[in-house]
């Protein structure tokens, strides 16, 4: 057998390492250092988002005076039905790499992996600068950090809700907002020409649309304050109103803590962290026993018991639950949005080990429904429902609020805040749009205000007097967790996922006489996620006298052959004759062996 | 080289179709006739859904009385998360297949494509039954079997919205329903134990939750009527109080229409026909033109005319557009669920030929969000807000409905109508189920009401006295459409599919000397969806190594070599490798060719 194995777009074979890819794999390199192209920052303050501002998830905002550089949370996001396969989608920190010496601080406003998910990811690209959070966020931090045991340990200062630091040239300050996970924050941010105030996931505390007195105490520090750029949080700008307040949420949990006389299932998110303890504490008011399911909950509780957050003297291992009443019974657990492997996925669908639903059982599923998990809280609430067990859930009872102001609570922070620029955050670019709308709408001129894109350069010049977004851009491709791999070169490899999930990949293995370039017998053929070859024999019959035609036509007279165009010509007939009889377009791979 | 080649499963060569799948392979065949397992029917009357109860999609159901089957509606249901790259979704008909010969008419409750989109995958295999139904639904029928010519003529009878039919020895009398698209109806089927109500999709007009006269006139008859049975969509039931009243929609699309002072772009379903009409009638009253791009959306628009539903004088060629100001320029367009290659999402990522949008026009989406379109809408938005046009949604303003009742609506069509015996249709699991404990909040027994699966066998026996669900099925698998396949034995197919796009495929091509089990050279290596192998040069050099360390201590002192053998471990070892390194599992597939 000679040496002729030909190779295809991403087909490599042995010692020949210049030739294995053809002309459409050329990666997207960021060659040139970011700072070749942007202009100099001069006197002006840059506010650079790196994520968050055109996708719910991955937030993450660069600040940077003179040569001093601060950045605002590293979270990650979730994949989307656009990056099949991947774990995690990243803020392209390139920017930040290129100029890590300059990095003084990275500051995180609360501990939502939305916001501190990137870390293990990034902080090693970014030379580990000192990250300043909140209590709750630094031990959400560490915990993870365990889970990456190659990195080197974080620096981690533990700061107040209100406290002032001074990192570089620039003083930063903290107030503590609310969310749904304690200890989240704003920061103020001072700079010579007045003070930026980062408010990233914000809710207001109200009763029935009117925000409490501790949120109108907190807001007033900012009355009479020289505030020159105000961000906030849009994810939830579409929605009127005000959203439901917590406080309603948990007395609807109690009461059915309190009253239901069966065993009672609260499903929440982990990340729900106050509604989590206030669950605690009204169990253990009402002298119930607590089972914690889910490894995420779990881990959670551990991080409120050590904070201390609650008295946290019920929980009972799981293998004990037949020894209580089930009236005596409340399990916490995760899986409200049927996560394939949650607790209550598992419950629903009959393979956990320990819990059985019984139609006595209450479920109470706090939680709404994130929309790319609409099919399997469909699936869930199916299966729930077929243990005859009884399902409450928030469209029928008062027991989940957002952590995401509505609208009339973004609009009253507004109100609080007598500031001279606006830049929403958080969200796709058409909550930003409406957010700005509503700051249009509050009196602020259009051109104080500015709808930024992942890698925009805000530009805050003329001595604090305006604001602009540069033309230039620092890197802003997708970064992908993709198992052990994080980078930025993967369009292809996505592309690929989504064409074989679509019509699947048929392979020909085909063995040529070199001399003769006849088939040295009935060609090979390999598919997966195509059709199903066993009821399909005829199709592959046909195929096989396609391709011997193709390639002893294409060798016909040929010497010595070109490998590279039988290729060629045999994936266009199969593929073409694939098509004509199925209507289907699997990638079609020829591999033509010389012997 | 010795005909050695090997397969795997799904791998197929040559002139040897036995030997061609492993045992992973073996079809979900139903050898039996379904008649075998199934007791004899007797005196009862079956209910047999075969579709549309454990989903939102693919209505069907026969009803069985001796010898006669009758059918009502043939939809299917759009692909989901699960069954990636299929076309459709079906009902399963073997049931029918198997008993064509008592088939007496398939009627159509209205010509929406959830009802009607699989008759030309199903007509054929049932035996072409007459079709019964309203002139609507028949036009859309005959439209879309145009683009099926291989199927013979179907036996289309059109009637009205109040008619008597007799069919073999059942009687079926049919009455208009509200819904969004003209000539919607529901069913009669009169039995001698009583009178079957047939209601499929419906709403309830309604002005501010209270049924318009209209409403309360054409549910009088119901009043004294025997119903023995009542059946009822379920989609919206989890929707609180009544819905929008169509009526409102229309009068605020109307005022947009007279007062916008712009290009208006209105985008809706093109099955919302009653609203598109409303539309015409609109742009006709204040002397507007109006463009329609959008297939479905000029084809129903013909239909309209064709049917004489409304003066349509002022439709304009989208060439001439830039003829008239734009404030006397209505475009009606589809693609308001951000759909690919829909008009509206190439106008507004900019591909579209004649429109671009510009800052001074209005966009309305005349439509909710199907949670399944999530991501595409937030992609329509997101272009649609970086046009600078003003955007409107369902969100701002009351411009769309739904077609299917919330929760009280359904609740007063129930009190309209004294049943004896209850059964949700149309919905998911959990609709169907919280509709069930809406019948018994109303008083209704829970030994009278049935939650039906797909192809449960629903009987009322005793003469008319009781309602059970037999313990027996007719098949219920999925039945898909698949490019030109049509059929229910592709799960292998849809799981290596999802495989495939989470991890995508990685191909070992190795030629052994078969004498002494070396390797001729070194190993080929394909895949796809994988990693970006330019960038994996290490990666593939090391999986060689392994490749070759495998094959060979395999092979070592074998005689003759067992390729099985040394296919399974290989294919285990570079999947174990592989995993170790990059923490994904892509479908390995080793070829060794003997030579």
């Amino acid at each position: 057998m000679e040496n002729q194995t030909q190779e295809s777009r991403h087909h490599a074979r042995g010692p020949r390492p210049r030739r294995q890819f053809g002309r459409r794999d050329i990666p997207l390199k960021m060659t040139k250092k970011t700072e070749d192209v942007i202009p100099p920052i001069g006197d002006s303050i840059r506010v650079i988002p790196l994520g968050g501002v055109e996708e719910v998830g991955r937030n993450m905002t660069a600040i940077e005076y003179k040569d001093d550089i601060i950045i605002i949370d590293a979270g990650f996001q979730f994949k989307d039905e656009d990056t099949p396969g991947i774990d995690y989608i990243l803020p392209n920190t390139k920017y930040l790499e290129d100029n890590k010496d300059r990095i003084r601080a990275l500051f995180i406003t609360h501990g939502h992996l939305d916001h501190i998910g990137g870390i293990p990811f990034i902080i090693d690209r970014i030379g580990y600068p000192k990250i300043y959070t909140r209590q709750f966020g630094a031990v959400m931090i560490k915990k993870r950090q365990e889970e990456f045991p190659h990195l080197k340990p974080l620096d981690i200062a533990i700061i107040d809700g209100n406290e002032a630091i001074t990192v570089g040239q620039l003083r930063v300050k903290t107030f503590p907002i609310s969310h749904t996970i304690p200890d989240s924050m704003g920061l103020i941010i001072e700079t010579p020409y007045g003070n930026i105030v980062f408010i990233e996931d914000v809710r207001v505390d109200n009763v029935k649309g009117v925000p409490t007195e501790e949120e109108v105490e907190q807001y007033k520090m900012f009355k009479d304050m020289n505030v020159l750029l105000l961000t906030m949080d849009s994810t939830s700008i579409e929605k009127p109103g005000f959203s439901l307040s917590e406080d309603v949420v948990i007395e609807n949990i109690d009461r059915f803590i309190k009253e239901t006389k069966s065993r009672l299932i609260i499903a929440t998110f982990a990340s729900q962290v106050e509604r989590i303890i206030a669950i605690i504490k009204a169990a253990e008011k009402y002298g119930k026993k607590m089972v914690i399911e889910g490894r995420s909950m779990k881990s959670n509780i551990e991080i409120i018991k050590h904070l201390k957050l609650a008295e946290v003297t019920n929980i009972i291992p799981l293998e004990d639950i037949e020894n209580y009443p089930p009236d005596r019974i409340v399990m916490l657990v995760t899986g409200a949005q049927g996560e394939e492997f949650a607790a209550l996925m598992r419950i629903a669908n009959k393979t956990h080990k320990y819990v059985h639903l019984k139609p006595t059982d209450t479920v109470l599923l706090s939680s709404s429904v994130i929309p790319t998990n609409y099919r399997s809280v469909i699936n869930l609430k199916d299966n729930l429902y077929r243990s005859g067990a009884k399902i409450v859930t928030y469209l029928d009872s008062d027991i989940h609020a957002s952590g995401h102001g509505n609208r009339d609570e973004l609009k009253w922070i507004h109100q609080q805040i007598p500031y001279k620029f606006f830049m929403p955050v958080h969200g796709n670019h058409y909550m930003l749009c409406q957010h700005a709308e509503l700051s249009q709408s509050l009196g602020h001129p259009k051109e104080n205000i500015v709808i930024p894109d992942n890698g925009s350069i805000v530009e805050i010049y003329d001595q604090g007097q305006k604001i602009r977004m540069l033309k230039e851009k620092v890197p802003s491709n997708l970064v992908l967790v993709d198992g052990f791999s994080v980078g930025n070169v993967q369009e292809m490899v996505m592309r690929d996922r989504k064409m074989l999930a679509q019509d699947g990949i048929f392979l020909v293995v085909v063995s040529i006489n070199t001399k003769t370039g006849k088939l040295k017998k009935s060609p090979d053929i390999i598919s997966r996620g195509f059709v199903y070859l066993r009821e399909s024999q005829e199709l592959l019959n046909h195929a096989r006298m396609i391709i011997k035609k193709t390639v002893e036509n294409t060798t016909a007279g040929m010497n010595p052959i070109d490998f590279d165009l039988v290729k060629a010509t045999l994936a266009d007939e199969v593929a073409r004759f694939l098509f004509q009889k199925t209507a289907k377009k699997p990638i079609v791979i020829p591999v033509i062996l010389g012997v």
